[in-house]
């Protein structure tokens, strides 16, 4: 097992790129921050992109590409967006159609590309916190859920959040909130905490994306706001195409956790 | 003179509209926000936002319009956009060729609206800070000035940031940064502190938009960025047609100014 947590994003993307990792990213490239992927055809980007400014938390954009591009600019140069992600999914009217490890052979001139800010990206904060992060310890997917809060709709988008979550010793909550809030390109605070059932979610131990996690007695648990939101909003929306990253399967960047903070 | 100061959004809204006031709204309805308008054809809408998007420190979008929608759902609910700002300015191609206090026979049913935040929100702020507001005390208009700091491009939008500048004591700078960065949705943070020469500003006594302020001796010039700066882009960028309001003659909106903070 290669030391990925102490690798470059650049060298972590070339090793994506030659499909000599296709597992999710979670640990990789430590410091620096993982994005969501959503790629749409131009005649869809307006909608989408002001679905995002309507709906800030759960689908904040760290950036657009171009039309037809599939280089960023600015959050990690170099890139391939179509390659360096280790798993896409393909959604056709709404249905996930398949997973792909390179959608190359897919790309057309009139794709944009919009990078969505990942919660991957406090963990760190978190842990430097002193507050545990379950997932890390138990070695598996961060667990995400379709809530019933309905999103802001816009255009043709509409559908409700998602969100990630973690358990948290209740005397740690607070300091999990001021953590969070100070990164809102990350997603910021959270959006719940305590009774699932409250936001819709009606079995903890069955997450929609993701896997379960341990949630230990003398912990409550917290619900952050999930870049895996526009996959559930295509699920409803059911445009006729469109590519995602696979849920915890991130664009690794080359912007540092700590440059997401308020300034 | 009517107490415009503590009367509420919807009660200046109405003056407004009923045509009893044209002039600047700075220190209307204390308390609320006020907000920058564009108002643009919807085949220019995606470059706009994403404009936005990728400079928000000028642009911090409060809310976009439906298409064709005089109305907004938000930030100001029964306001008519195209009547409840006391001036507005058209631009064709890049110029601006009239002013009106009421653009409703100019409607179409492809426009749409931008509203973006205003640093009249965070001088509230500054003032209980014990920071002076030049311009309050000289009961004129902010000044602005069109600086050699270029913004992001998108599409067809390209141009310099304009800022707005407050003179402010040397012992106070501190406090104006941080009264200021924890209301990134209404510019945030200053862009630059002192000497105006180093964002291309050659004359500090001849704004490009409002009016001349005094800086008195143990003050330096502090510079916000500003919602007049998408008509800066509009000059540039030359759109065939947009309507924007007139510098310092804003929608006042429901939206307090303690709202905007950070959560």
């Amino acid at each position: 097992m290669k030391d990925y947590a102490n690798m470059s994003p650049a060298e972590v993307r070339a090793l994506i790129r030659a499909g000599e990792i296709t597992t999710p990213t979670a640990g990789m490239s430590l410091g620096y921050a993982q994005a969501n992927l959503v790629i749409l055809p131009k005649d869809l980007a307006y909608d989408f992109l002001l679905f995002a400014q309507r709906n800030p938390k759960p689908c904040p954009i760290l950036e657009v590409s171009d039309v037809g591009s599939r280089y960023l600019k600015k959050i990690a140069p170099g890139a391939d967006i179509a390659r360096d992600i280790p798993r896409y999914r393909i959604y056709e009217d709404g249905v996930m159609t398949g997973e792909y490890t390179d959608v190359s052979e897919f790309w057309r001139d009139d794709f944009v590309s919009f990078l969505i800010g990942c919660s991957f990206s406090f963990e760190s904060e978190l842990l430097n916190a002193g507050v545990p992060v379950r997932h890390i310890e138990e070695g598996c997917n961060v667990p995400m859920y379709i809530t019933n809060i309905p999103c802001e709709p816009a255009g043709v988008f509409s559908g409700n959040t998602v969100v990630s979550m973690r358990p948290i010793p209740y005397a740690q909550v607070t300091t999990a909130v001021t953590a969070t809030a100070a990164m809102p390109r990350v997603h910021g605070a959270p959006i719940h905490i305590g009774d699932p059932d409250y936001i819709g979610i009606n079995d903890i131990s069955k997450p929609d994306f993701g896997d379960p996690v341990t949630i230990k007695p003398g912990e409550t648990p917290v619900f952050w706001c999930c870049g895996v939101t526009p996959q559930a909003v295509l699920m409803a929306s059911k445009p006729k195409f469109a590519i995602t990253h696979a849920p915890g399967h991130m664009l690794i960047t080359d912007v540092l956790n700590v440059d997401l903070k308020n300034q």
